[in-house]
């Protein structure tokens, strides 16, 4: 067992290893050839330009300030300046939402912290239960609930803090429900015109003989919104086209890289191998050969195209319907349409960039189904995934190696290789299937059919949140697979589940710790060096880039990937809520990821990602629930816990608090969520009676006609207009005169 | 154990007083004398009058015509004779689609029975586990699945069959619900202008210190609803006045007595001593005294009636919102208002008579508080139930009653009168709480806060059947309180449960079989009797009837209470799924119960019932859920029984059909609920042009300016207006001329 010690000896490293990273972060980031991979969204934005532009030859690529490298943790205040106001201007809503994720963490757990260490810990430390039991024991051990003697009136402490936890984490949950709700609203209401506040997905779409789909709405819509409706957008089918254009784009690459290649080795025109892999196969020229591969699909493009819109058949049985006032919208999209509740099925638009184009023409019945298929997969997925993983590593053994392989002996026989293999080599199957594992369930949902990006991330951080909390919470306080645990738990009878994992949890308390450490601090000082994108565009860089357009387009800001991130936020909040009682000593390693975590993601989300789209917040009803389920997770383990402790006394004041907490959830769900789902007509009529009175004028028609084309359809030339399009009517003032300053200080040059 | 043959004795038993039932109602129901006790319906439809005012002075009372005697069950075919149509219209939606629960039991059994006799029934037969097992068993065991050995092949029967059964059920359940889905819609589409189709309730309007509710409301739908705003009616706290209402129609109930008195013995003017139960007091002249009385409580009527109309404080925080057009109601009803979602909440107007007065100004956050207390108090009131009436039992003994009212000891120490008391009294208490159970649950939902009588009834029906699910079903199989079976399923691991209970089911078979013929058998006889109502309108013809229109005051119609007879019959549903594979001879019992309810209630219907309001069948989501709810149950102990007769290969196929049945009903839900919550625009669209063209000039505002005040306004000045109101525009022709012959054949005098 680790004694405080040795979990300090562990923190040590880890704090260091963190440094060393925050290190090689200062240094990479200021040298000018590394300003696109740290500084991506700026660039993005319009409001930098290339350091490498200007100044001495050398200090183009490395930043020769000495004295920049003095202050290398600058970053950190400077993240935490930008106000919040203005963060939600230059990275959305989502973005700022997101960080109050953590900043919850930290108003939830710095003063239950303070009042554990406080109350419980002198209460734990001043028995002697441990040292007389003469079993091995830390001092870890002694802060822990283990050292509280059995039936002891000492466990009214941790009931009335259990009390005082449950209510301070709701006081805080409700406050930010609040807060959030009234941002959202406040975002929507004072947002520019957007094409998504008048417009509504109608999917299911019956299909008529005599109409086509776009005369079908435009009739339906005709006659039962009369005075609202306005125009409206078919669907096409539009995904051979996409393909197509990817292929293209692919090509394209390619050419562009011989002919770079040509440009500068002008001796030999670049040729290559048709075959597999360019082994064997016709020696081609590459420029010529690419060339005409380009022209080619080029001109298939264009033919799809035509087909696509000449094409009946290729008319998806959905559409955009706009309106010509919000308040139309609104009434379309929160009302039944037609006594088949199945058939024309209304709801919000979500922004052009968040649709999910290939969902759209999925029919009711074919959903109902899918529902089904992936709710068993998933099911399958949580508690099978230990199969074929076992599987694998029984291959993937040296002597299976060998066999396979046989060429590969004399290397493999020698012993330090041998040796890295047979310890990396089962685990790297585990390590590879959970590196993919968001993916996954990112194709699952998919599969489900979600038609926006944001739904499709939702869904997937709610399954992956449950698979962590099975695989990764239970499965590290009762060992063994998830399958075992199911087993056993059906065995064992409903009231001692909570005794089963309850006893277990203070034992755990040390394994959490070095988890925070190692998965938490360290993930996040990896975050923030960005390896991956930093070593590709050098390559991309290196290879691939002429223009600036070029290397713009070699930047890979990346996102926020709410999908993979949140859930493994919630599984602090999780082990927080659950040890702040039994054993607080977790409580200051999670505090210091929840402040490291803000302040390396603020900085992130200023600096660097660049969402793909705009939800306005809509994930918040899960963030709060599932910490809510996290807290009821830690009621019902301290009820087991204590009930083995013979404090049984305790059980209908402990019972109390469960059902006081899912009463409160009910009771958020019910007075904030509407906020997240609906839009209340009096916003939408007073922004319309505002919009009407100052631009009386407006063409709205034509603003609306194409904002819902497929982007295949805008992006067929090949001109990537995404970054243009963003933020069109962006004032940027304010914005560049704060950045400028920020830039005079990082680099003098 | 009862054999065969005991069972064959007990429904003889049964039949023969069903029959004795039948005929007793056979002739009651053709004395004139008793006509407005079995054909109120007619009556207060205006389309019967009393034939005691025709023929011989005998004739008037008792009917002397014998051959209608001998023709004593011919009510039955009288009772199908109605097309389902002219029963809406005769009585309702409700009532009509009431009675497709009985032939739903219907449509799923008797294929059921069929099978499972064809099939299952040689199978179990053909066995010799019992005849070997040396147990004592009865021929009924012998065609039960009990009669199979442990871990034969046999048992693949059973699963086919269960999988049959449950794909039977569905199909009859998904046909039935579009089939009620579309009566519905139909039934709003056709009906006759209603003020509730235009109206829309507005809760929770929030304070303003400048503006007074109707202003309010007013002006906050002219500026938000602009084009469809019609008129408003602001809800009175008129809960005094409704006492004071009630309390002089009682005091003028007296006054008619004593004046009916007068008119008979006219020597004597009635007196009566004013104190404690008319025993002791000063004696004064009733007909003065109440004469006296009323008048003061006119006067104190009148003025509180100016207090609520004058007094701003009087005016609760909701109104009844009223729109030009059904698509501005519908649109109202199902958006979103404010952006703080627990202030101006509005809903669908129930029906003015379905409105439940009391509870339309209870604000959100009582709401939320209210539901968490009813929740916990039903939980105690399920579980604990047993504790008070224990309490009381112990002292309801003949000892207690000997020292509390010593004077009645030698009448107690009678034999046979002792006999008795032991014998009833300890369950006396019991049954005395279980004929309140349905009231005391109804009181539960109106402490609650739902504002419709079918809302109130529907939550009270629904804890109902928890109640009878926990406390006869699963309190039958497992003896033992309901709080002891809990604590043992606490006890138990979750697997075992099924088991446990499966086990027993075969075991009880014979019990139910008792339990459907007493319980069901016996209350539909005693249901068409009308034991109750035909005393009660015998003593009040004698003591206060004066005049024709106390007579029709004096008839009480009742009507169905779906609160405390629909759970009931789904008692019976999940009798029948449960036993159907374990022990089909039951099904036999329960398919009678079901035809003869469906003639009997059928009956009801079309001649006594006249039912409150009407909510266009919108129970039958709830009735769905509940035959699926027991579906899955006859599943999930189907699959703990074959466990432990070692067929545990067919775990992973019965684990199966719960998931599929789970997803059917989620279907269901998705796609047939939101014809009975929402009101799809379309519907409203066409109605409403439909209407405008013809009825161009029709003044909408003036039919709606008061169809929803309180009804005891209308009432106050004693005029019971309900009977007139209820079916203004009805065209009685058609069904006159029906009844005429009907009539004509009963009542040939």
């Amino acid at each position: 067992m680790a004694t405080l010690g040795d979990i300090g000896v562990a923190a040590a490293i880890n704090i260091l290893s963190a440094f060393a990273f925050f290190i090689a972060f200062a240094t990479l980031r200021i040298q000018p050839v590394n300003d696109r991979v740290y500084f991506p969204k700026w660039y993005l934005r319009g409001l930098r330009s290339s350091p490498m532009k200007s100044g001495a030859s050398v200090g183009k690529f490395v930043n020769l300030d000495f004295r920049s490298y003095l202050m290398f943790l600058n970053w950190m205040p400077a993240a935490l300046q930008m106000p919040e106001l203005e963060l939600i201007e230059h990275a959305g809503l989502d973005s700022a939402v997101y960080l109050r994720i953590y900043l919850i963490g930290l108003k939830i757990f710095v003063p239950i912290a303070f009042l554990a260490f406080v109350v419980m810990v002198p209460v734990n430390w001043t028995n002697g239960t441990l040292e007389q039991s003469k079993l091995t024991y830390s001092n870890i051990d002694k802060l822990s609930i283990s050292n509280v003697p059995t039936g002891s009136n000492r466990f009214w402490t941790h009931i009335v803090m259990s009390y005082a936890f449950t209510f301070w984490t709701c006081h805080i949950l409700k406050k930010e429900y609040e807060i959030i709700a009234s941002m959202r609203l406040h975002f929507l209401a004072s947002g520019r015109r957007n094409a998504d506040q008048f417009t509504v997905l109608v999917r299911n779409v019956p299909f008529d003989p005599d109409e086509q789909t776009g005369e079908l709405v435009e009739h339906f819509f005709k006659v039962n919104h009369p005075d609202h409706y306005l125009t409206h957008q078919v669907v096409y089918d539009a995904n051979k086209l996409t393909e197509l254009v990817n292929e293209r784009n692919k090509i394209q690459n390619w050419l562009d890289f011989y002919q770079l290649k040509y440009t500068r080795k002008q001796s030999r025109r670049p040729s290559f191998k048709t075959g597999f892999l360019g082994i064997w196969g016709d020696r081609v020229d590459a420029i010529d050969y690419y060339t005409a591969k380009v022209e080619k699909l080029s001109k298939e493009i264009s033919m799809e195209r035509q087909i696509i819109t000449n094409n009946s058949k290729s008319i998806m049985p959905a559409a955009f319907v706009s309106f010509r006032t919000r308040w139309g919208a609104a009434v379309c999209a929160q009302t039944q349409q037609c006594r088949n509740p199945t058939v024309w099925l209304t709801e919000w638009a979500p922004e052009p960039r968040d649709v999910y184009w290939n969902n759209l023409a999925i029919p009711y019945i074919s959903l109902a189904v899918r529902w089904l298929i992936i709710a068993v997969a998933f099911f399958f997925l949580t508690f099978f995934f230990m199969i074929p993983i076992a599987f694998v590593q029984s291959l993937a053994n040296i002597e299976g190696i060998e066999k396979a392989l046989p060429f590969l002996r004399p290397i493999i026989e020698v012993k330090f290789i041998k040796s890295i293999i047979q310890g990396f080599l089962p685990g790297i199957a585990l390590k590879i299937f959970l590196i993919f594992l968001p993916t996954i369930l990112m194709i699952m949902s998919k599969f489900e059919g979600f038609i926006s990006l944001s739904a499709l991330e939702r869904r997937s951080a709610t399954r992956y949140y449950i698979f962590l909390f099975i695989n990764v919470f239970l499965g590290s306080i009762i060992t063994g697979t998830a399958f075992q645990q199911l087993k056993s738990f059906l065995h064992e009878s409903a009231n001692n589940i909570p005794k089963t994992i309850g006893v277990s949890i203070p034992m755990k308390a040390t394994f959490f710790i070095t988890y925070v450490m190692v998965d938490g601090w360290a993930g996040i000082a990896g975050e923030i060096l960005r390896l991956k994108p930093l070593i590709i565009f050098h390559l991309k860089a290196f290879f691939l880039v002429k223009t600036d357009k070029d290397k713009e387009e070699a930047m890979d800001p990346g996102s926020l990937g709410f999908n993979a991130g949140e859930p493994q936020i919630q599984l602090y909040f999780l082990l927080g809520l659950v040890y702040a009682v039994v054993a607080p000593i977790l409580l200051p390693f999670i505090i210091t990821f929840f402040g490291l975590a803000f302040v390396v993601y603020r900085h992130q989300i200023i600096n660097v990602y660049n969402q793909e789209y705009e939800s306005a917040a809509s994930f918040w009803p899960d963030v709060h629930q599932r910490i809510i389920v996290a807290l009821v997770v830690s009621q019902l383990l301290l009820m087991g816990l204590l009930s083995t402790k013979e404090a049984a006394q305790s059980t209908p004041l402990l019972i109390t608090l469960p059902i006081l907490t899912i009463w409160f959830h009910r009771f958020c769900k019910d007075r904030f969520e509407p906020a997240f789902v609906r839009y209340p007509l009096q916003e939408a009529m007073m922004k319309d009676t505002l919009e009407r009175a100052r631009e009386p004028n407006l063409n709205l028609k034509s603003y609306l006609q194409d904002a819902y084309i497929h982007p295949v359809f805008k992006d067929v030339d090949g001109s990537d207009s995404d970054a243009a399009d963003e933020e069109p009517e962006q004032s940027p003032v304010l914005v560049r005169t704060k950045r400028l300053s920020k830039r005079s200080l990082l680099l003098p040059s």
